[in-house]
């Protein structure tokens, strides 16, 4: 046997020094001149580099990584423990290329018990919701649940959209010297996330422009991936200058022919859940053969619907279900991701040196998850998570992060009449409203304030500033969305992508109670109805996450849309499909300002004082005149 | 449109800053808002991506990259140019992810000349030859053509093998700093070459040890790509080990079983030709369905051979006539290894952003080449080259290499008999030889020395240090190859990794001729018979290469087999089966110390005293007693 070695790193974070020692105790356990951990022997395992299976392998185990995979009984070393499994099929832990975690509210910590059980053992975080609430800290809050033992791999792209556009601040803003300093600071970052504000990319007239290609820049300098998001943008010249630009990814495709251009421009396609059935069936009667350049991603899952659907193996069912062969729909997982985010020596792949990240199968076509393996150790069994779940007390720049200064009032969100006249104009908009123009309607004038109209399904809707300390509110007429309902008001911090607090509400009284309310609890979800808050849901961290299971969070979803479902909501359709009736969560996102999106109200800000502002173009325009 | 731009940045050395002025431009170029220079409308296009075929389709062009690519007719602007080639495939420009233009013994730019019309447009140079004789103008020496015009992409990794052993010295000498500094100095360093020395990679007790890991390490650090080389290493544990050390590919694999054991190991898979044809026949048996994580690669070629046989497309061919589709065989030098490379934002496909490089065949299961198109222009046509061919007047850095200082006398190649007996044992050692023993005969004495035995195949083999400007001379009795002649020895600059001088001979008076003529015209190969040097190649560069056309050095090369197929060379077989009879051309890599060999000749070193050395354990022995 060689000498004992020295104290191997913890191999939690990717660091090229640790990983030195950890590869070279790796090379002589593979050996057998050292000793093994574990072995652990299945009845097959599928090698997703020629996408075929072995059977009767065995996996050796040291530390945190595998050392070994041959034939059972072929390793010619000592190890501490053997497992067998020799009625399950083993395939790669399960990863994406772009999720968000602060779409499942949960922290890194919970958001992983809750969806390694589902396989998942690798994300790329696509962090530019916490970015944008504490950018400084972006890094450090990303790592912290890995730090302390939590068996995801948790590999962080710093946003590009810190922040989104031009008109919004606070919280965090990036730029060249950032991006650099943290692809320079950590291996685990692999590049710059989604590439969403696209008038700042193609437009140099865009206030963006150099702040965003800084970032691009400072990321081809650490050879990293620069992701990109085309979202709407569909048309032959667009796709061939976004892949110009650099971008190396899309996971906005909603349509086979859009997915076909992407694709054979040269971007890496990330398909979402939604748009998959059709997408994949229209891929295999184009005669697809080659899915290498294809991945799978959740991109946003609220914690609720992980706990209906599931994780990304949903992602991989849909894709079986539609059509695609197993194997295939696992490399769009597993190896396919790992190779376009540059992670290959560390995940994607049942391989020597790579972390023992292993979904073991009861069922390979249904994909029937009997247990999860991370960091060569049991994560999760019959679908409940058993691993590591670090008790982390988050500091104040974690969930400190809604500062409004000051008590908002009614008046805060009133919108004041432009004249005497017994009308006036306004400028409206509806949610995922992405025309080129906004809409203008006549609304009624009373006590010197234009006046909501829900016969007409006009309600009002303002953003309120939680990052100034002083509470700075922008407002204006909204079709089709809010309460019908009189004295009652919806809001929450979830906003993206800036987070600040937006409140759609029957009543400027209850508007300013829900914005109160929010600011109290630290961030998440207000409901208010007669007068009091009927709903709250608490999202303490970045007021965006909470550090409790995801079964606690569900329960408080559930009673918020409880109670939403005794208001009568206002709804008209608009140009998402993904726009419902009912309780209208979806709001959250209706206050992105990335493509498509043209007119959009942001936080009062330099550019656009009372944050009515084309992102496209840059105009602003009065919202009543 | 839009303003007009500033100059563009020359677009020949990839640096991030101007990577981000260029794609500004293209993406306004895509949109059509401002001019490109040429369109190139063709017949057909290969979209490596989807493995598909696009009919009618049309390349925007501006500057050195592709701006927009679809629908001939389809792209709104304007453009300065239009070439239309209706009956032309359009395919990627090839490229390698492993090959040693010093084997062409051209510099870049002649190389260029010769390898372009094949349709080689890209490469990463496997910089370990030149690195050996100059390590710290490595860089400079590899970046040089580009910068003054030539088309040809070269990605130049640094040697891991600088020494290739603790037991050579000289030129250069590569570690953690050295490393790190090349892949901060320029994007065009992808990571880290063939790490070959597998004895300094497992063995902790190994000299190289901590110079290597280091080099590995550095290229994590800069998320740089480290290539392996697994030559011999075929049995599970020892692959499994290879991989587990982070190695991510390996271009040695001679058996289809030793491949399919190395790509379901997780290790890329670079063919090369002579082993390509029973393993593409035998990976299709096997019923391989994604060939994502193999390419085709050189590795080592003269431009003789390449006169004769073609370049990369020679590999392409030889894999389509053993079954493979045309398609995929062409993913195998375009996208798959810049993939791999971690290149694909600049080459391995027809796509925006990309380098403008095209192959326009004439016939596709044929591959035959009409014309090559790098950069934007034509640059080679029916077999010949058009592109630029910068005269380079190399300076002494890389001109003077060949130091030794003093005249050789026939005395310094003289082995004096140990003791005062007719005859003495001697340590023997073969080309080839990669036995875990040398081999030990008793050979007679004269006038106080160690005789050769022509009647047994005994010579004698010397290496003679260039780099101290001492010419220390190592040497010993081979078996089975050199002149059986009278007077008559061979020798060459080029040796393989260290590139000392090798003189093999059948007198030492022959032998201090050839290494004296050797120094005199600064490297290349001298041949000695009855007294005279009678054939030279000159290698004015390094001692490995000539700034002059292909054609001319092969003149000299067909001068150099003449005078050679006059002489009776001894010959017996060992190890290698490329280790043929006649002139001994391969002697030049015969003074390889990597895995698989174990006993080995090199000049005299610290830990060699004699030079005589088994690398695989250090041990050294006298070379008579």
């Amino acid at each position: 046997m060689a000498p004992p070695a020295a104290p191997l790193p913890g191999d939690l974070l990717i660091d090229a020094a640790d990983e030195i020692a950890i590869r070279q105790d790796l090379t002589l356990t593979a050996l057998g001149k050292r000793p093994a951990d574990r072995i652990l022997t299945v009845g097959r395992l599928l090698d997703v580099h020629s996408r075929q299976w072995r059977e009767d392998q065995e996996i050796v185990v040291k530390g945190r990584r595998i050392a070994y995979v041959g034939p059972a009984g072929s390793w010619q070393g000592e190890a501490g423990e053997r497992l067998a499994e020799p009625s399950l099929s083993a395939v790669p832990g399960f990863g994406e290329a772009h999720k968000h975690i602060e779409s499942s509210h949960l922290t890194p910590e919970y958001e992983t018990a809750l969806v390694m059980p589902h396989g998942v053992t690798w994300v790329c975080e696509a962090s530019h919701e916490f970015s944008n609430v504490n950018g400084p800290r972006n890094l450090e809050f990303w790592l912290t649940a890995r730090r302390m033992g939590s068996p995801m791999k948790i590999f962080p792209l710093p946003g590009s959209a810190v922040p989104p556009t031009a008109y919004e601040w606070g919280g965090g803003h990036f730029g060249y010297d950032e991006q650099k300093g943290f692809l320079a600071e950590s291996l685990m970052v692999a590049g710059l996330d989604e590439v969403m504000d696209w008038p700042a990319v193609w437009n140099p007239e865009n206030p963006s422009y150099d702040r965003l290609w800084g970032m691009i820049r400072a990321t081809f300098e650490k050879r990293g991936v620069v992701e990109g998001h085309a979202a709407g943008l569909r048309d032959l010249a667009t796709i061939n200058a976004f892949a110009a630009a650099g971008m190396a990814s899309d996971h906005e495709a909603w349509f086979v022919e859009e997915v076909w251009e992407k694709l054979s421009h040269g971007l890496f396609v990330e398909l979402r859940p939604h748009s998959l059935p059709d997408i994949i069936k229209g891929l295999i009667a184009k005669g697809l053969s080659d899915w290498s350049q294809i991945a799978f991603v959740t991109d946003d899952r609220s914690a609720t619907d992980t706990l209906k659907i599931g994780a990304t193996d949903h992602n991989v069912r849909l894709a079986i279900e539609n059509g695609l062969a197993p194997e295939i729909a696992i490399q769009c997982v597993t190896l396919n991701p790992a190779r376009h985010m540059r992670l290959t020596p560390w995940v994607g792949s049942i391989a020597p040196g790579r972390f023992a990240d292993i979904v073991l199968l009861e069922d390979v076509p249904s994909l029937k998850i009997a247990k999860v393996i991370a960091d060569g150790t049991i994560a999760a069994e019959g679908g409940s998570y058993v691993g590591a779940l670090p008790r982390i007390d988050w500091p104040d720049w974690a969930t400190k992060t809604v500062t409004l200064g000051r008590q908002l009032m009614a008046e805060d969100f009133r919108i004041a009449a432009p004249s005497d006249a017994p009308v006036a104009k306004a400028a409206l908009l509806r949610p995922f409203h992405w025309h080129d123009d906004f809409i203008t309607m006549e609304l009624p004038v009373e006590d010197g304030a234009v006046q909501r109209d829900a016969s007409r399904n006009v309600t009002k809707f303002a953003i309120v500033d939680r990052f100034s300390g002083e509470a700075k509110v922008s407002k204006m007429f909204w079709l089709g969305t809010g309460p019908r309902d009189a004295e009652t008001a919806l809001g929450a911090t979830l906003g993206h992508d800036k987070h600040n607090i937006w409140v759609v509400g029957s009543s400027d009284a209850a508007m300013a109670l829900v914005a109160n309310a929010l600011a109290e609890q630290q961030g998440g979800w207000a409901l208010a109805s007669g007068g009091e808050i009927v709903a709250r849901v608490g999202y303490e961290v970045g007021g965006l996450m909470t550090a409790r299971p995801a079964e606690v969070l569900d329960a408080e979803m559930q009673a918020l849309y409880a109670e939403g479902a005794k208001i009568d909501w206002m709804y008209e359709p608009t140009f998402s499909p993904r726009w419902w009736p009912g309780f209208p969560e979806r709001l959250s996102f209706a206050t992105l300002t990335c493509a498509p999106w043209r007119w959009v109200l942001v936080a009062p800000s330099p550019l656009a004082p009372d944050g009515f502002v084309n992102v496209a173009t840059g105009a602003t325009h009065p919202i009543v005149w």
